[in-house]
């Protein structure tokens, strides 16, 4: 399990997530709250979109708290959108490949979960990651093999409905192939337009998802960043939101389905709706 | 505030120390019970003696759990003296130079502790070290500071009189240039033949200091390493013990009487010993 | 292209090869001479075999000169049998899981080489490897898999027609899929006991590897250690060598024979031997 | 010996001078030509400056070209003063708390140079430093060390007779405690405003130092980037220059002259030129 924290709004420091808040990412690297580990102290990673097409990554190995790189990015770095994480290891090895976000082109990803199991099927995991992208499966973790199956199934035309699938083909396989929980899904992407997540799990265990509007943007995070009552909101589990210029929008995120329906999934299903909760920041 | 253990028997592979046990000091780097800080994650290393004079050091930045050379050199270096250590940091850097042990020629040394208001007169502290050993003052923590300035003091020729009056000397600038807690101070060195720690603190907190005899050597540690009721003898504040060849010798560290009799004060105090403890290992 | 070093024989410090000759694998981490890349400091390796039957494994991402754990073991560690290697990465990542040796149980492997045109059929690679094995598919490297997919052939059986068949299946995928040069290739990899080196190309340009008897042990090497005429035996293009108990055999290494003929191939097809060079250290 | 650039004027990548010319920071990490050594991968650093009056710094020890998170900044950050910094060790450890460029409050500072028998007289040259700058002597190189004791001289009022100052009383102690060559210094300064760098050394080998006019802003590096004939203009040994909004003053920087007027020194000399190139402040 991990945590993590993204920002969509005005051009913020990265630090005044990772760093600044009561219980900020770099905290909860120490004492995560609502997590089954404690320590997230794994691996760390930001990327933030500037004026480039493609976002800046920067992430390595230490504890996020240990690293003087970080703290003077997380000074220096402002960005409209930008995501963070901090990892726990469920069994990977501690390698920058192995950390949080991934990137492809424009898009970034970063997770917190688990695939039941998948060590024994990771093999076929990886074969369904297309040749194109094969090239950027440089770790072994289920996160990045998530992410690079996503785009092969067009992240890139259908940001909700691509992820869904992917979701739902490795839970079937973990169902057949590994064991329970199958699969346990609190994800954060975004192409540095809009900012994603959501939320799922096969059991009733999923991850936790919360996001905050506060007055020139918006913030999702795995745990709430400071006990501001009232002011976070949980994403249900079977959700998802689309955070864009200040708008949030919240709709059903359920793989069996959405991905059972491909092909003539509505694009901007998170636009139509039904049941979406719409807030504004304005 | 830092975790550390240290063996002195039959040759043992270094991770029946630092993996093993139910409260190793892997375990400790997580979830330490008797310290301020319970997360030790800013750093580890490890000193053992095999066929050369010198001991071989092995130390890095990154949590000792997510580094794989010290798994592997733990599951496969075995060795008859061997001190190890995990850090949290009290502030300075963590960089490879402010790990411990420390090494100087045949010596190692480890600490557990503080020095009050250091941050304020760490210019006069290394003004202390002198010029022929300046060479080792790699880092900016106290503790190396402190384990230099002892070398200083003859450290190879008296261990304890010379760690005494180090620690004396630091104390007193604590005192008039620093603040309070003036020293903390829960400490393991030797030569690969003694073993040596003691425990001292200008008020009454001072660090936890324990030692174990297991049928086939002494383990010292500062926090036990399992729940082995009646097991694990706690050193006293203000005492010393010398482990050699299965033996325990226990003899006081008063930093002002020890340091101030320097010149006449007996090699071998500890072997002396008036109300000294003897447990022999059989 | 990377440069190794090995050692069978009497006990040895690692640094007996790694720092101290005149052209050690420390100094070819700088200035290589019969190699395309003059400095090869995208990381580090060594395996070495004690006690225990699985080798310990130190490696990491830094050039070999700049670690100061690396020197502190070469100085002090001391086997009978070890591989070690500096890396220059063709294109995969500098992270450990890329760095070599590589291990499975009680082998260890080192390459230096290439797949041509790898990087465009990686997945089909990674595919060959069993599931038993996968979980060993940690990095991104074509010497990793390599390793793997001769592991899955039943190296530990057959060590040397295991590997050939691996080199074989890589190089006809390189024909088929890939681009020249098809296969480069010049490796060590041993169970502890024996240790064996292949040299091979699909071209007249295989990487150069080198054999020394010395009166004490046997060397392996991609580069001679120093300028010492008449002693480092080049192995032909095409030749195996094993060494065990101070003696080598030589042996043909030619990927599609010995693969072809798989099921039949005579086991220790080198101690066998037609026109075989077998020299004692007597 | 280390290499280093630098950036005053428009808005630049630092990948156009890091990575993207022909003879770039990154090529002369590996190969760099006029320089004792020609591998500069020993760590590297950058200090740029934003919003915030401090630079960001980001060091690490690596070499410069296996760093992606260097890589990865170097194409997304954008500045109009810049300083980097790939280091050759003379001895002192990789850490990061010896990597370049330093920083105390707005000013940043990188150094090619040496200082003769540094090691013997280091803990008189600590001794320099100031106490209330002393928390930033967090490493053991002799650049740290000069560029405290400059600020230590005042610095921020007085840039280059500090930095002179400093460099002559170094130099008067490498005469009568080292040893030859007493001084070789070719460094560059910041406060993120002006960019100073100078020349000099107590022989006739100064390390050398150019700078270049572009349209939009002017480079100072140790070594061309570039094979552009005429248009690297080298700066005399016993020279400095200054660079503001597209200025360049260049004035004498004779350590013992200048360090001696101390008090009547014109402060900022480099005010007066108009134009491009303005010489002798003398």
């Amino acid at each position: 399990m991990c945590r993590w924290a993204a920002w969509s709004g005005a051009p913020k420091y990265l630090e005044e997530l990772i760093c600044d808040p009561q219980h900020s990412l770099i905290e909860q690297s120490r004492h995560a709250l609502s997590c089954k580990t404690s320590v997230n102290a794994d691996g760390f990673g930001a990327a933030w979109y500037g004026e480039r097409l493609t976002p800046c990554v920067y992430k390595d190995v230490r504890p996020a708290w240990s690293d003087p790189n970080l703290l003077q990015l997380a000074h220096h770095v402002k960005a409209s959108v930008f995501l963070a994480h901090v990892r726990a290891s469920t069994g990977t090895a501690t390698v920058r490949d192995n950390c949080h976000p991934f990137t492809v082109g424009r898009w970034s990803f970063m997770h917190n979960g688990q695939i039941g199991g998948y060590d024994h099927f990771r093999r076929r995991i990886d074969n369904l990651i297309p040749d194109a992208l094969y090239a950027h499966r440089t770790g072994a973790t289920d996160s990045e093999a998530l992410f690079l199956i996503a785009c092969g199934y067009g992240l890139s035309e259908e940001p909700v409905p691509a992820m869904a699938r992917a979701v739902r083909e490795l839970e079937d396989m973990a169902r057949t192939q590994g064991g329970a929980p199958f699969m346990r899904f609190a994800s954060c992407w975004s192409d540095g337009e809009t900012l994603y997540a959501a939320r799922y799990a096969s059991d009733h265990l999923a991850p936790t998802l919360y996001y905050r509007c506060y007055g020139d943007g918006i913030s999702i995070v795995s745990e709430p960043l400071d006990e501001a009552p009232g002011e976070w909101l949980e994403v249900e589990s079977g959700s998802f939101i689309a955070v864009r210029n200040g708008t949030v929008s919240v709709g059903r995120f359920f793989p069996d389905k959405v991905a059972s329906s491909k092909g003539n999934t509505p694009k901007g299903c998170f636009d139509v709706g039904r049941g979406f909760v719409e807030s504004g920041t304005g």
